[in-house]
């Protein structure tokens, strides 16, 4: 075998661990427009791979069946980004479906609007930082 | 404002806090060809935007600066991941960059052949899966 020196890797997805399927699976939908492409049950676990038409990248959640305790978030792990095209009427769409984003905030670097934002919290606790599609974000 | 009933979110960015930045900067540039195409300092922390030329998905690096013990990973996050062309050989040269990749294993599903991978855990211990591109991960 010839090693290559170079890697062949692409971004795919990111897995994360959730409590309940169905709760998951409403937020998602609800917040972001990911639904489930694809769910593969297994004896102890199940797989859902959510997708939406704007990216082939995936969020990946994995139930563990006889999981009951909140899962530990930790203070590493941040949060997963969507950019969107209208911040104030994704927020609006948000908070009208009961889903409680938090409040727009901007960003400034070297005196420099960097990024408008606001973040959201799944059902386990995850964030998510819903990001003006302007700058280096569009 | 007309709120619009659909979201326009595009999976963006996957962002986790890292202890060292050169540290970092150096194992997904060797493991994975991710390169920083953004980096800002701000007083207290710097984020830097890694990417490479497969997606523009991001990994984003957040390096606080008065930070010195290790990040509580807890066990939600489970893990980013990456398709690549060759399994075997992207193992061999991650192996050769003293990376210590982990063994290639297959997930079966109903009999089939769902996936080939491996993990490998970068410097402060999060796990990247590396998947060969096939079947659903093409």
């Amino acid at each position: 075998m010839t090693i290559s020196k170079t890697s062949s890797a692409k971004l795919a997805h990111a897995m994360i661990r959730v409590l309940d399927e169905e709760r998951s699976l409403t937020f998602y939908e609800k917040a972001f427009g990911l639904l489930p492409v694809e769910r593969l049950a297994f004896d102890d676990f199940t797989l859902i791979y959510l997708r939406n038409e704007a990216t082939a990248f995936e969020l990946e959640l994995t139930v563990n069946h006889d999981r009951t305790e909140p899962y530990a978030l930790g203070d590493g792990y941040g949060h997963l980004a969507v950019t969107v095209a209208h911040l104030e009427n994704e927020r609006a769409r948000q908070e009208a479906a009961d889903l409680a984003p938090g409040p727009i905030r901007s960003l400034m670097h070297n005196g420099k609007l960097l990024a408008r934002f606001f973040f959201i919290q799944d059902p386990d606790g995850y964030k998510i930082e819903v990001i003006e599609r302007a700058g280096r974000f569009a």
